[in-house]
């Protein structure tokens, strides 16, 4: 009896080893959030996985088309006192400064030299360009990522003193964890460039590369002389993921339309509009940067990240609207 | 007593439905490929696939990385006596001819009313670009697709008088579950639009839209009056994901480099070099169209899949070159 008694033991501990224990979706969720405090934002969250996940809802959606897309900058980690993917770029001309002794004298490197951050805002996106086009084109796609992968390790935030990749929001490590527990496939969707994201998205975000949509430039594939194949960046931009252009990226790398979108900035407008635009159950989020003591605070007048037409229109719409200081228990995981 | 044993029996049954039961690779492999002949080409792929599937072995490669690209005309169905886009595109000239009188008389429009493939071949791939943006350019998306399914559901193959899904060739059907079942991810990079084959593919590859990879045209997102936002398709090309097009856009979706590529023409020898080229054990695969009577024969002259200097590399490298004359028992699912 006793050995039966064991066996069922045994046969129990194999099941749950094996195939989980049956929660129910409610269990799961339970705490699922704990950074974020009580309130409408995550109350909205919690509704929504809850209608599109339970079967027989009216609102249920096949996990196959459980899209959620993220925007990455000012989103899921920080972007102040300017993108990260800027700093890099900037950081790549000083180092090639030495070899480029015309720099020194031409803008828009200049500017990088001397730390004249006001010369580079007025420069614009075109001197942004102009470093990008100096500072990648050449390498290959693996020098390229070795680069990155150095520079990701090392560099610091400025305020903070860390590096950029602990500069991540806990809450939204949260967020994106609960929605791939709840079936969810969770993409980027970003301005940044894919290639930058994707040497340290997977490990921060646990996203895999092929679920990182941003922007690219004009690639060309080469035999080298002893045969080896390689891809070079040139210095063209082929597709800008921002804007307008975020629901064409969506559609050109998943072709299905997302049911849940999160972002922070003007840049997101067009995306959550896109998912908004949808039949069925839809969720569109901001998080809105009000807290000045612990992150940022900025939003209509920002020159990095502003967020005003895709608020009024977040307020007009009902969108959720998660303020940073009121909504967020924590913001980076280094917190106590 | 017996109640114990019932419940134990309750229990196994609930473990056999939850868990599946556990069978080695080797069962699971056999027999997986029933329409391929014993032979060298099947030899190869169960010997590849068993070597980077064994935990332990030194060739083990983690399901995450287990990326499998199979070209999709000629090599997952066929491609004569044209692509099958191309006579889509051809037929969208027919349907929208009464609205182009001007088209009777104008090239390449001329000789698609005039069904004179001569003249069409002769003005290649200018005049078939021309014809894709005088037929795709101001649809939505949503528009298009609803023209591609309505055309894939009805148009029927010229030689075979079934419809064209049905030409797919059951061999790479059985090679697409085996290597899913083998932890692999199977992903369509093509010639082909991308937008065009996601109409399809989930339902006969069982390939979702996100694992397809394809050329592409240039779109804009548009706020219509009414405020619902569309995508436009613009006459201008974006992307060819063909030849030296593929690594490219294998690096731009996919972020991975396969370790498994199957092709049959000269467009796929860079994907093949490129995946031949990463570290650890590699699988190149080429479909040799070699049955007149099954199918077609044809390679090293022919305007549509021509295989030539691939069929070259393949044999100097040791890549796996499938006949499908000698190498497959049967080739479409429609065969007795």
């Amino acid at each position: 009896m006793l050995r039966i008694v064991k066996m069922i033991f045994v046969l129990l501990v194999f099941i749950g080893l094996n195939c989980g224990p049956a929660i129910s979706a409610e269990q799961a969720n339970n705490d699922a959030l704990p950074s974020w405090n009580e309130g409408a934002a995550k109350k909205s969250i919690f509704d929504f996985v809850a209608r599109v996940t339970r079967e027989g809802s009216p609102d249920y959606v096949k996990p196959e088309e459980r899209i959620a897309t993220f925007d990455n900058d000012g989103t899921l980690w920080a972007e102040q006192p300017m993108y990260f993917q800027i700093i890099f770029a900037m950081d790549r001309v000083k180092a090639l400064a030495p070899k480029h002794p015309d720099w020194k004298t031409k803008q828009p490197f200049m500017a990088v030299l001397d730390n004249d951050t006001k010369i580079l805002a007025a420069l614009g996106e075109k001197g942004f360009l102009k470093i990008i086009a100096a500072t990648h084109a050449g390498l290959t796609a693996e020098e390229f990522n070795k680069i990155v992968a150095e520079w990701i390790a090392t560099a610091r935030h400025p305020r903070f003193n860390r590096v950029y990749t602990e500069l991540v929001y806990q809450p939204m490590l949260e967020l994106l964890r609960f929605m791939r527990a709840n079936g969810f496939r969770t993409f980027v969707v970003s301005g940044g460039g894919v290639e930058f994201m994707r040497v340290f998205t997977d490990r921060i975000y646990g996203i895999p590369p092929e679920q990182i949509v941003g922007s690219s430039g004009v690639m060309r594939y080469q035999l080298r002389p002893d045969g080896k194949p390689v891809l070079l960046k040139e210095s063209q931009i082929e597709f800008v993921d921002d804007g307008p252009g975020k629901p064409v990226g969506i559609n050109r790398f998943i072709g299905r339309r997302p049911i849940f979108a999160f972002g922070n900035s003007d840049g997101d407008q067009q995306m959550l509009e896109w998912t908004a635009a949808g039949t069925g159950a839809r969720f569109m989020g901001l998080v809105h940067h009000t807290d000045a003591e612990r992150e940022w605070a900025y939003d209509r007048k920002s020159y990095v990240g502003r967020l005003d037409k895709a608020l009024d229109e977040a307020n007009r719409r009902g969108w959720t609207v998660t303020s940073m200081k009121t909504d967020w228990k924590r913001i980076f995981p280094f917190e106590q």
